[in-house]
C-alpha cells in the first residue's frame, strides 16, 4: 500500500474496493465497492488501518504525512459536495466512523453531524428553513461527541432529556419544541464543560482530529481486546476510521430511512424484507419511537425508489453473491446507500438462500457448502422453544446439549423413570450424574446438574442420546433430602414445572411452548452437495439399536464407537452385571491361590504334603461357590448382549461398526449409597458388610488412571472373552441371514504394546474357535484407542499389531492438560475469566498441545502401518473446528453424537473445499 | 567369526580370550583366557553360541559340518589327554556345562563324568584302584544325565537313595559302601527306562551328543525366556557349550577342591578369602555335607599349591583388573583351575577394593568409579538387621523405602506420635496414609500399608523422609476397629512387636536386632572422585531443615525441590491451614459477589438503586467475618513458613533452593473421618454440618486431575502471595545476616504458558515491594515444573517465560500411562506377572514413553531459552538409570531425597564416564 493512507468513495467511483477489506474495514470496503458499482452511495473517504498499526507501533502518534492528506481529501469532498467544512453560508456536515476487517461492537461507535457549532448551526437553519431540525441535529452531534469521544457518561445526557420531558410533560423526544432543544443544547453544553473543563469545541477540523483519534484509541480499549479474544479475531492491523458526508431522512415527507435484507433472512423467501420511516433518521428506526412500515409499503408510497432499490439488490447480490443487509437513506427524494454487508440469517434460510443462489446460477455448489454455518444446523435439528414466548430465566448453566425441554422436577433417576412411564414429562435435577442414572436420564425430557463441565457424564451422556442438559448451573443449591432446589432465593420443588434451554444453558420456570422446526428439502439437497466435496468419512458414536438407527438416517457411513457396557444398565442386567464385578476379584484371587497351592504341592517334601492336599481342597471348595455365581452372571449377560449387537449389526448393514470392549472402572456400576447396597446384598445373597466391603474394595482414589480399560481385559480375562463372544456369535448370526456386517473389535486405553498384543491374542483365538464352530467368516479387524499421551508417542509400535486408531479425544485431553472433566469447575471459570483458556478444551480439540499428540500418533502410526485406519471418537468428533483439525492431519473418519452427524458432514466437506482451493468468496 | 564354530583350550593355549564373551560364554572365555595366561585348565572346547543362534533359526537342526568338527576337537582332547572317549583301557571323562555371556540360572546346568558305561567304569576302577570312586561318579552320573539332559525328576533319584540310607540305617551319602552304590545304579537305570522307555545310553558319543542338544534347548526353554525379560537380557545369540575333561578331586589325601575370593568379598582386604574340603568333589563343597576349611589351611597343609594360587590371583587380578571368584580342584597333587569370574562382593568390600586398587595400580579412578553398583551404596547409608539374627517372615510388600525398624504396631497416626513422645518404638500400619499422617509417619520407626505402589503416598513420604517402608503388603488385612490385622492366618494386634525389612520388603514377628554399618574412608575417598569426573549437579528434595542439613552432609548441591505444604502439618499450623482453606471459596465467592453488585448498581436505573444498595450492604456484611478469619490463618501461617524456609535458606547457604509452591488438591488437608471434622467444627466454631459441606465441596472425582498446582494460586491468589512473601521475606531476613541464598520459586503444574505469566507477574510484583521495603536485593528467579505432557509440547512457548524447569517426572508418568501411582497396585502385579511391564514406571523412568516427552520439553526448552536451567525432582532423580537418562538428555541437575544424593553423584559420575569414552573393561 505504499504510503497511501486514505481512500476516496462517492460520486460512482473509488479508490478502494472489496477487496481491500483488511485495510479499508468491512464498512470502508463496501461503501468503495458500492461507489464503484455506480451506486449512489453519500461522498467521503477512509483512513486506512494502516495507519491504526502505524499509531500503536509509534507510541501513538501518526504518519507526518497524514495531516496534509486529510487536508487534502477533505478539500476533495467540499468540493464534491459544494459546501465547506465550517462554512457559514452551506456547511459540510460529516459521520465519523470506526470500521475494522471483523465486526467489533467493542469499538468506538458513530458521530453524526460532525462540522456544527453555533455559526454552521445557523448556515443550516437557513439553508433548510427548518430550525427544529437544525437544533436536533446539533444536540445529537453535542451528546454523541462527548459520549463517544470525550467518555462523558450517556446517561448525563438522557437525564437532562428526561428532565425537560418531564418538565414540559411530553412523552417523546419528537414532541420537545425548538425552544426545548435549545434549552438541552445549553444544558448539553454545561456538562460538556463540567466533565472536561473546557468549552465545547467548535472548530470543524479538531472535532474531526479528536474523532479520528478517539476511533484509533478505542481499537485496544479493553473491551474491544476483551472481544478479540472471545472471538479469537487475530492478525488484524487495526481499524479503519469512515468520514461520510452526512444526508439527512428526516428533512420533510419527501424523506426517509431505512434498513432491509435483500431476501428474507427468517425463511430465505427471495424478497426484500425490512422497514422504513419516513422523515426520520437512522436511529430513530432503532430507537423504536415510532412504528417503521414494511419495505413492501415503498413501493406503493415511493415506487421510484423501491424500483431503484430492486435494482441495487440484484447489483449488489450478484457482486457479492450473497444476500445483504442494507441500509439506505432518502433526502428529498434522492436514495442515497449507506452501507451494505452479508446479512446474518437463520439456518433454515441459510440453506434456502444457498440452494436458490445456485440455481440462480450465482454460486456454484462448492460455495454454498461454505455459505451454511455447521454449527447453526444445530437449530434445525432440535425443537426450540417458541421465540414469542415469555420466559423467565431463574439460573444460566453450560449448554451441554441442545434442545427446549419442559417438564416437572424430579430428583433422582427411578422416579424418572417411574413418571416417564405414566406419561409424565420431567426433568432429572441432579448434583452431578453418574451412570445409574443413565436409564433415569433417558427417561426425562432434559437434565439439570449443579457441576460438571461441557464434558462431565452428565453432558457427555445427553449429548449421545439427544436429551436437552443443562450442566455445571452452579447457582442451584440442590437439596435431596427436602426434594427442593434453591436459586438465587427462589425455592423450586420436586413435581414443580421448570423449562430447559439446551443451547442456551438457560433454566426458566414454568411450562415454556416449544415449536418443532421442520427439515426443508433444501437441507437434503444441501448435504447431498456436502457429501460430494468431503473426503473424511463420518459415523456415529451409538450404544443402542435406536442411536444407530437414528443416526443412519442423519447419514452416518458407520459406527465409530458402541460402549458395549452402557448396555449394562439396562433392566434386569445390572444385577448380573454387579455379580459379576463383585465376584471377579475373588473368583481370580481363589483361581492364583489354587495355582499356587499345586506347585507347591509338587514340590514339597512328602511330609508336608497331607497338610497340603488338605489346604488345596479346601480352597477348591471355597473356589465353588463363587464361581459359579460368576460364571452364572457371565451366561447370563452374553446372550443379552449379543442380541444388542445383531440388532445394531442389522441397523447397520454393510457398514463398519467399531465396538469398544469395556472401558470404565468396575465401581461406576455399583450402588454406593446404603440404600442401593441394602438391596443389593438382599438380591445377591450377601451380607450389607460383604457388600460394602466389594465395593469399597474397587474404590480408588483417581478412578479416571486406575484400574480400567484394557487393564481390566487383562486382570479379568473372562469379562472381555464374554463379550468377543457376544460381537462376533452376533456377526455370524446376522451374517448367517444376508446380511453383511463389519465388526471392528476396540481395545479401549493401551499405552504398552504387549498389552494390546495379548488382548489381540486372545480375541483371534476366541473368534476363530467361534467362526469355525459357525461355519461362517465374519471379517473383522482388531484395533485401538489412542487415548494416552504413551499410546500417540509410540504409535509406531503400536500400529505393528493394531488395524485401527481411533483417537479418544476426551481422555486424551485429559491426560495431556491433566484436567478431569469432571473437576473441571472448581478453575475453569476462573481461567476462562482471566483469559488463559479462550475455551473449554473438551469442547474444542486443543490444536496447540493435544492436536501435537494426535499429529505425532498419526504420522507414527502410519509410519509403520500405512494403510491403517484412523478416526476420532472423542467429543470432538462433533467439534467444527476440531473436525477441521482432523481433516488437516488426514484422519479417514470422524465419529459423533447422532444429532451432530450433519454437523460433521457440513464441516468435512468445507474442510475439503476450503483446503483443495483459495475460497473465492468475498 | 566365518563358519568357525568351536574353541579349544587348556595346555597353556587356546584360540579364544576374555574378549570372545559373547560367543564362548563367560565360562567359556574366561577358560580360554586362563589357558592363554598359562594357568592350568582342564583342556577342552567351547562350542560357539553362534551354534546356537543357528539352531533356533534353522528349525533346531546344526550346521551341516559341526558334527564333523566336533569329532576333530574331541579327538584332540583325547590326544592332549592321552586318553580315549569310550576307552576301555584309558577312558576319557568330560563335563559338559552351558554359558551364555550373561549368567542365567534358568538354563542346563552341568553334567559330570560323561563318558562313563559298564566298560568304561571297569577302566577307572583298574586305573584309579578305588571302586567306591568309581561306582559313585557313575551313578552321579547316571542321576544328572536323566535329569539334565532327559528331563526326570530329580526326587525320584533322592528318593531312592532315602531308601537305601533308611534301610542300611546311615545319614550320610559318604557312609555308603560300594555295593550300596552298585545298588543304587541298578535302580537309576530303571528310572531311567521307566521314564523315557529305553535303556541308559551306553555310547559316550551319543550321550555328548544329547547333552549339546540339551544345552541348547534349554536357552530357550520357559524359566529361561522368563529370566532374561526379568533382567532385561537382550541381543545375546545363544548359549555356549563348554565339553572339557574332567579333574577329581576326590581321589585320595593328596586331592581336594575349593572356592576362594582373591580379595574378602565382605570387608575388601587383600587376602584370599574361602574354603577348600580334602578329598572331594565341587558338589561336596555345596552340600555342606562336611564342614569345608578355611582357604588359609592350604598354606599350612599344600604349602605348594597354596603359593601358586597366590600366584595365579596375582595375574588373573592384573589381567581382569578385579576381584576374581575362582573355582580349583587339586588331582593328586595338581592344581587344576576350573573356573574364573569377576567376584560379588558388598558395597563396604566394592569401595575398598575399588580404592586399593587404584593404590595398587591397578586400574585408574574412572574405573574405580564404574566399578561401584550405585544401588549398592543403599546398603551402607541405612542400618541393616543383623544378618546373624533369626527371622520370621510372616508377609511380605514392596520395598518402599530401605532401612530395618523394629516397634510396637500402632494404626493410627495421633497415636504414633503420642507413643513416639514416650521414647516408643512404633511402627505405623495402615491401609494406605493421606498427608494427615505425615506426622505420625515421622514419629515412626517404619510404615507398613496394605495398599499402593512403590510411589503411593506412604512410600513416597517414607522415602523423603528416610523412614523404612514397605507398601502394598496385600496379605495384610487391616481391621481398624478391633485394632489389629491378620496375615495369613495369624493376628497382629496393636502394641505386638514386628519388624520392617525396607530393602526386601519383608514383615517380620517380633524384634530383630539391627546392626549400623560405619561409612569407611573408601566412601569418602571413592565419592570424591565421583564428583571430579561428573557434569550432572546433583540436588535433594528436603521439605524441612534437617533433611536440608542431613542432605548437604551427604553431598546435596542445593535443594530441587522444597514441598512447601509439607510444612502445613507441624502442631498447631494444620488448624490455620484448614481455616484458610475452609473459608478461601466463601471469601472469593463473597468477594465477586460484591464486585457484581457494585457494576450493577453503577448501571442501574435510578428506581433499582435503593434496593441494589441494601444487598450491597448485606453482602458486605456477610463478608466481614469470614474475611478476618481467613485474613488471620493467613496472617498466622505466613511466620510460620517465613521461618521454616529462613532455617533451610540458611542451611543451604551458597547453594540454590527450589520452592514449590502450594500444590496437592486442598481436600487433603481436611479430615475425612466424622470424629476429626467435630473436632475441627469445635474449634473453628462452625457447625459440623458446615465442616462437611465444607469438606464436601472441595470433593474431587479424580483430584489428582483436579484443582491443584497453580490451578489453587491462580483462583486463589491470597494463598500464593503469602507463600511468595514468606520466601521473598526470609530470604531477604537471611541475606541482611550475610548468608547468601539463591531462591528459585517454582510453579507447579503448568500447562498453560498464561497460568505461568499471570502467577510469575505476581511473583516479581509482591517480591519487588518486599524487597524495596527493606532494602534487600536478593537474586532470585521463577521457573516451572514440567509435569503435564502439554508442558512438555509447548516447552518453547514456556521457556520464554520460564527461567528453569524441573521435570516432575511422578506426574508426568501419571498422565503419559493415564496410571494413578495411589491406585496402580489394581493391575501393576498382573502386569509385571505376564511380562506387560518390566518394572514399576514410578521407580524407573519410562525412557521409550515418558522419555520422549522429557526429550521434547528439554529441546524445546532450550529453543527458546538455550541456558535454561533444568533439572528432575521426581522420585525418579534417585534411580540410576533414570539419572544416566537425564545425563543423556543434557539436564543440569537431578534431585532426590536425601538418602539417595550418593547413589545420584556416582551414577552421574558413571553415566558422564561412560558417555565420553568406552569403558576398558573385559
Amino acid at each position: 500500500m505504499g504510503n497511501k493512507y486514505i481512500y476516496s468513495f462517492g460520486n460512482g467511483k473509488a479508490e478502494g474496493s472489496a477487496g481491500m477489506r483488511a485495510f479499508l474495514g468491512g464498512k470502508g470496503a463496501n461503501l468503495a465497492e458500492m461507489s464503484n458499482l455506480g451506486l449512489p452511495v453519500p461522498p467521503g473517504f477512509t483512513i486506512s488501518a494502516d495507519v491504526c498499526k502505524y499509531y500503536y507501533e509509534n507510541n501513538q502518534t501518526y504518519p507526518a504525512e497524514l495531516s496534509e492528506e486529510v487536508g487534502k481529501y477533505l478539500n476533495r469532498l467540499e468540493e464534491t459536495m459544494r459546501a465547506g467544512f465550517g462554512d457559514t453560508k452551506n456547511p459540510l456536515l460529516v459521520s465519523v466512523r470506526s470500521g475494522a476487517a471483523a465486526s467489533m461492537p467493542g469499538m468506538m461507535d458513530t458521530v453524526l453531524n460532525l462540522g456544527l457549532n453555533q455559526a454552521t448551526l445557523r448556515a443550516l437553519i437557513n439553508k433548510t428553513g427548518n430550525e427544529r431540525f437544525a437544533w436536533d441535529a446539533y444536540r445529537r452531534f453535542i451528546s454523541m461527541f462527548s459520549n463517544v469521544v470525550m467518555g462523558i457518561s450517556r446517561d448525563k445526557f438522557e437525564h437532562e432529556v428526561e428532565n425537560i420531558k418531564k418538565k414540559v410533560r411530553v412523552k417523546n423526544d419528537t414532541e420537545l419544541t425548538t425552544k426545548h432543544l435549545q434549552e438541552l443544547v445549553e444544558k448539553f453544553k454545561d456538562i460538556y464543560k463540567k466533565n472536561t473543563g473546557e468549552n465545547l469545541i467548535d472548530d470543524p477540523r479538531i472535532q474531526l482530529q479528536k474523532a479520528i483519534d478517539a476511533v484509533f484509541a478505542s481499537w485496544n480499549n479493553p473491551r474491544a481486546i476483551k472481544y478479540r479474544q472471545l472471538y479469537n479475531i487475530k492478525g488484524l492491523p487495526g481499524t479503519a476510521v469512515n468520514v461520510q458526508a452526512m444526508v439527512f431522512g428526516n428533512m420533510g415527507s419527501h424523506s426517509a430511512t431505512g434498513v432491509c435484507f435483500t431476501r428474507n433472512p427468517s425463511t430465505g423467501e427471495n424478497a426484500l424484507y425490512g422497514e422504513f420511516l419516513i422523515n426520520a433518521q437512522g436511529e430513530d428506526v432503532v430507537a423504536g419511537i415510532r412504528t417503521p412500515e414494511s419495505i413492501s409499503n415503498l413501493q406503493k408510497e415511493m415506487p421510484r425508489i423501491y424500483n431503484e432499490i430492486l435494482r441495487y439488490k440484484d447489483i449488489l447480490e450478484k457482486r457479492y453473491k450473497d444476500m445483504q443487509d442494507i441500509e439506505f437513506t432518502i433526502q428529498e427524494g434522492k436514495l442515497y446507500m449507506l452501507q451494505t454487508r452479508n446479512g446474518k440469517r437463520t439456518a433454515e434460510a441459510a440453506m434456502k438462500i444457498a440452494v436458490d443462489m445456485v440455481n440462480e446460477g450465482l454460486i456454484d455448489k462448492k460455495m454454498a457448502v461454505l455459505r451454511i454455518d455447521p454449527q447453526q444446523l444445530d437449530q434445525l435439528l432440535h425443537p426450540i422453544f417458541d421465540p414469542k414466548a415469555k420466559k423467565v430465566v431463574i439460573a444460566t448453566g453450560l449448554p451441554a446439549s441442545p434442545g427446549a425441554a419442559t417438564g416437572k422436577v424430579v430428583f433422582n433417576a427411578e422416579e424418572a423413570e417411574n413418571l416417564a412411564a405414566k406419561n409424565e414429562k420431567v426433568i432429572l435435577v441432579r448434583k452431578e450424574t453418574s451412570p445409574e442414572d443413565v436409564a433415569g436420564m433417558h427417561a426425562a425430557q432434559g437434565i439439570l446438574t449443579c457441576r460438571g463441565g461441557m464434558t462431565s457424564h452428565a453432558a457427555v451422556v445427553a449429548r449421545g442420546m439427544g436429551r436437552c442438559c443443562v450442566v455445571g448451573a452452579s447457582d442451584v443449591n440442590v437439596d435431596y433430602k427436602s426434594q427442593r432446589f434453591s436459586v438465587n432465593g427462589k425455592i423450586v420443588k420436586r413435581g414443580d414445572y421448570i423449562s430447559l434451554d439446551g443451547s442456551m444453558g438457560e433454566v426458566m420456570m414454568g411450562r415454556v411452548p416449544t415449536i418443532e422446526p421442520k427439515l426443508s428439502g433444501d437441507f437434503a439437497v444441501l448435504m447431498g452437495w456436502a457429501d460430494e466435496f468431503r473426503k473424511l468419512a463420518v459415523r456415529t458414536n451409538a450404544d443402542t439399536p435406536e442411536d444407530a438407527v437414528k443416526a443412519r438416517a442423519f447419514g452416518a457411513q458407520g459406527i465409530g464407537l458402541c460402549r458395549t457396557e452402557h448396555m449394562f444398565f439396562g433392566e434386569h442386567r445390572i444385577d448380573f452385571v454387579r455379580q459379576m464385578i463383585l465376584l471377579a476379584p475373588e473368583v481370580k484371587n481363589l483361581k492364583i491361590r489354587i495355582d499356587a497351592l499345586q506347585k507347591e504341592l509338587e514340590n514339597a517334601p512328602k511330609e508336608k504334603k497331607p497338610e497340603l492336599k488338605k489346604e488345596l481342597a479346601e480352597v477348591k471348595e471355597a473356589f465353588k461357590c463363587p464361581n459359579m455365581l460368576y460364571t452364572k452372571a457371565l451366561n447370563k449377560l452374553l446372550p443379552m448382549q449379543r442380541g444388542d449387537f445383531e440388532k445394531i449389526f442389522k441397523a447397520m448393514e454393510n457398514l463398519p461398526v467399531t465396538m469398544r470392549l469395556l472401558d470404565p472402572p468396575l465401581h461406576e456400576f455399583l450402588p454406593h449409597e446404603e440404600k442401593s447396597q441394602k438391596e443389593m446384598a438382599k438380591k445377591m445373597g450377601m451380607t450389607l458388610k460383604s457388600v460394602k466391603m466389594a465395593v469399597s474394595r474397587l474404590d480408588e482414589l483417581n478412578p479416571m488412571l486406575g484400574h480400567r480399560g484394557c487393564r481390566l481385559g487383562i486382570t479379568y480375562k473372562d469379562i472381555y472373552d464374554m463379550q468377543v463372544r457376544a460381537i462376533i456369535e452376533a456377526a455370524c448370526n446376522v451374517k448367517k441371514k444376508g446380511i453383511e456386517v463389519y465388526p471392528e473389535i476396540m481395545i479401549p486405553l493401551v499405552g504398552i504394546p504387549a498389552e494390546f498384543r495379548l488382548l489381540r491374542d486372545n480375541i483371534n483365538a476366541l473368534a476363530k474357535t467361534i467362526m469355525d464352530g459357525k461355519g461362517v467368516n465374519v471379517k473383522y479387524s482388531v484395533g485401538t484407542m489412542i487415548e494416552l499421551p504413551r499410546a500417540a508417542l509410540i504409535a509406531d509400535e503400536i500400529a505393528k499389531d493394531a488395524e485401527f486408531f481411533s483417537f479418544g479425544t476426551n481422555d486424551l485431553t485429559q491426560m495431556t492438560y491433566g484436567f478431569s472433566r469432571d473437576d473441571i469447575a472448581g478453575f475453569l471459570p476462573d481461567y476462562i475469566e482471566k483469559g488463559i483458556l479462550e475455551n473449554d478444551p473438551f469442547q474444542s480439540l486443543d490444536q496447540t498441545g493435544v492436536g501435537q499428540l494426535v499429529e505425532i500418533g498419526v504420522k507414527k502410526g502410519r509410519s509403520t502401518r500405512p494403510d491403517i485406519k484412523i478416526g476420532i471418537c472423542g467429543e470432538h468428533g462433533g467439534d467444527p473446528d476440531s473436525i477441521e483439525f482432523c481433516h488437516r492431519v488426514g484422519m479417514n473418519y470422524v465419529s459423533c453424537s447422532p444429532y451432530r452427524v450433519p454437523i460433521a458432514r457440513l464441516t468435512a466437506a468445507r474442510a475439503n473445499i476450503q483446503g483443495t482451493e483459495t475460497s473465492s468468496t468475498v
